[in-house]
């Protein structure tokens, strides 16, 4: 049979973008969000709109994109999926559209075994035509052709529906519980 | 019926980079190639290779893609589309990643009906799941799930199997032809 096509997304799922969302309030104000607090929601429904404004103007620097910390265990994870399928790296970057050269840079340095013709930034993932897509955002599985698998995140852990990857270390078992024989 | 979904290209289809090159060339080698010379060739299968180089280096500056000339017509044709059909750009810009930030301004200022959302930057275009592909380079095609059509360029004069739209104002009458009823 052909290699399965897999899309993986960027932010949240191989990038901590999160932690670095969350590291920029403490260091401009001071302020800490309970576990409580944020779990089930986004982090910008969560915070105070003059607030949520300053942060995205930070995330409009490209330079806030840079230096993300790579989420654990996804380099090994992806390292073999590139062996083994189709991988592709499936970004929304249009919201901070300065942010496309340094998330470039960023998958290059980081991921250097993905092949830079797989990396596909855009908005509406409804357009990736790929057999999977590994997403924090369960919005982006409604019009996608394939199957969507859920990598958690704060944010989703009341989302069902979908097959959920916890961890990195996990996610060769699901796939190929997902597609039996594909891997 | 639901809208059908229409994937443009951008180098070459909607923005002139060709000409782009063309000047560059003409501007810093004083050479001039003939129609002859360039009809049916890519443009840097024709030019020498040390020539080839200097303007790929040229092309890594991003600047090189902030003011590109917007092709004839396209700007009229892909209005009238984005209001009867889902209208996706994809460019395939990652072989120069410098011009991703600057390929979205260029989208932004002179198509700005296009939702920012249906911009899509990606390398191979197989991934793209839309009803068809309208694009100057064929290659494009071969494992395109839709239905490929050509825009007419020097380097493709001689490509055959596809419906061709050779001007913007011919491709609403060459998309009803394909999709009868659809638009």
């Amino acid at each position: 049979m052909n290699r399965i096509r897999v899309a993986v997304d960027m932010d949240e799922v191989i990038a901590d973008t999160y932690g670095a969302m969350l590291n920029w309030l403490i260091d401009h104000h001071g302020a800490q969000w309970s576990a409580e607090a944020l779990s089930g929601h986004q982090l910008f429904d969560v915070i105070d709109a003059d607030v949520a404004g300053a942060l995205r103007t930070a995330m409009h620097d490209g330079a806030f994109f840079a230096d993300l910390k790579v989420i654990d265990g996804s380099q090994e994870a992806l390292s073999t999926l590139a062996a083994r399928c189709d991988l592709f790296v499936t970004s929304a970057a249009m919201e901070f559209p300065s942010s496309l050269g340094p998330k470039f840079l960023w998958l290059r340095r980081h991921f250097p075994f993905i092949d830079p013709l797989n990396i596909v930034f855009c908005g509406d993932k409804s357009v990736i035509a790929t057999d999977c897509l590994i997403d924090d955002n369960a919005r982006h599985f409604a019009r996608f052709g394939g199957q969507g698998i859920l990598f958690s995140s704060p944010h989703n852990v009341q989302v069902t529906g979908y097959p959920r990857i916890d961890h990195w270390n996990e996610a060769l078992a699901i796939l190929s519980d997902t597609f039996p024989g594909a891997l």
